[in-house]
């Protein structure tokens, strides 16, 4: 019998997992947010298990070892160095390219940047940078941009919005197109569902693409990204997932689950 | 001998001009401005002529009467009824279709928008907004969007950025890029370079598109807009002329001049 390569059989020749973070481990909202229910467990049980476990995520408001301390103290077993977020993915390529950045991010993102050169900027990186993100602040990065020869512009993900408790909030991909088009160039985007990115983890946890499976809620950027890269994706209904997505237009699941809870139950449960 | 229908030959056969007003009649700055050397006595020119004259902008930071009434104070010869500019055709369209916005504009342009029912708003406008672009009011813009079963957004002008004493700063055209994305929707633009906006200047002057010329220092927007219409497009080498428009991958002027004293010598010395 041919080898099951559908969702959840193809669970059995699985050797990694990777888990996206708000919308799948916890919802975002005021003071550390909330866990959904079940996933505390879940991620315990995958690390209880033979496979690696890594998580991906895009957020960009807080330094990696601020948002990793906040979901230890929501009660979730999880280390900084089985995180992977745009930032330290960005220091990485700026230090290679030996770019200068001017940054328009979050304050609390800051820190990342600690160790690059940011004098007499030659691109710009953008963040979620929320209320920074005005006018006075953007046409500073445009005016950067279109100073330099070849602008280069790198955008912490593409995000279009996202969903806090006071309602929907833009996201960073609104101003990276606003700067795409005010200096007439595509932007260079660090984060999910960059190919390079997905790859990153991958190489962390030294698999194939077939040999390893993404969860997340969002539909375009985690589990298209990942199917691009050869995995597998699952998308949870819980986070920003919606029933539309079920019946989108370019991005089809290898499999949909209630949450993570499930998720996890089905591929340990067919392992066995 | 045929018709000549190049430039300046097909002044000829023209019965009437439209000019764009910022960076062709004057520079923006502190104050009023400055007006651009010759271009008063220009306009008096062509008005004297047996040309009929219109003037049309993306202006859309004050009311019309303000900056009509700035002009003046420049010393050209320009009434309201001769001046052509987003706002009054947005409040035309709004009262067409029934709709009622929720505005993201200049406070200077608010007065336009007087007579417009902005309750429970359907649809939204953006103008120019500058330093009201804030991540606040840009994120209301798109809550209104967002809710909305069938999303319509108009966008006054789509211009990328334009020039003021200080620098480049970033024109609405960036921002209704930003809301397209995250709302996944095409703006309606209401201004130069729609067509249905030169149609309605032309309507004015009771002529056919071969009848008119535009001249602008905005080459895609005033020349290409103007030429996608059937009218001729002439650009000066003032305002945010740059020399690379001269071999622009798209869109050739008819002719380039170097400024609006020279436009207007050339069309009535081709007419005696």
């Amino acid at each position: 019998m041919a080898a099951d390569t559908g969702w959840p059989g193809c669970a059995k020749s699985l050797k990694g997992v990777i888990l996206d973070l708000c919308g799948v481990l916890y919802d975002s909202g005021e003071g550390d947010g909330t866990a959904i229910p079940g996933s505390i467990e879940a991620v315990k049980k995958l690390k209880a298990s033979d496979l690696q476990l890594r998580f991906c995520t895009n957020e960009t408001q807080a330094a990696r070892d601020t948002f990793v301390a906040k979901l230890q103290r929501l009660g979730f077993d999880i280390l900084v160095s089985e995180v992977f977020s745009p930032a330290p993915a960005a220091v990485a390529v700026l230090k290679e390219r030996a770019l200068r950045p001017h940054l328009l991010v979050y304050d609390g993102l800051l820190p990342e940047f600690d160790s690059v050169d940011q004098t007499n900027p030659n691109c710009v990186v953008i963040g979620d940078a929320a209320e920074k993100f005005s006018y006075q602040n953007l046409n500073e990065a445009f005016r950067v941009l279109i100073g330099l020869e070849k602008p280069v512009l790198f955008s912490l993900g593409q995000g279009r919005y996202y969903k806090e408790t006071d309602g929907l909030n833009l996201d960073v991909g609104a101003y990276m197109k606003a700067l795409e088009y005010a200096c007439d160039l595509k932007a260079e985007v660090v984060g999910k569902p960059s190919p390079t990115f997905f790859q990153s983890v991958l190489n962390d946890m030294g698999l194939q693409p077939h040999e390893a499976l993404m969860i997340g809620d969002d539909l375009v950027n985690d589990v298209g990204g990942a199917q691009r890269c050869g995995m597998k994706g699952v998308q949870v209904r819980t986070g920003k997932y919606r029933p539309s997505d079920e019946r989108h237009s370019t991005v089809t699941a290898d499999g949909t689950v209630d949450d993570l809870a499930q998720a996890a139950d089905a591929i340990l449960n067919h392992r066995h």
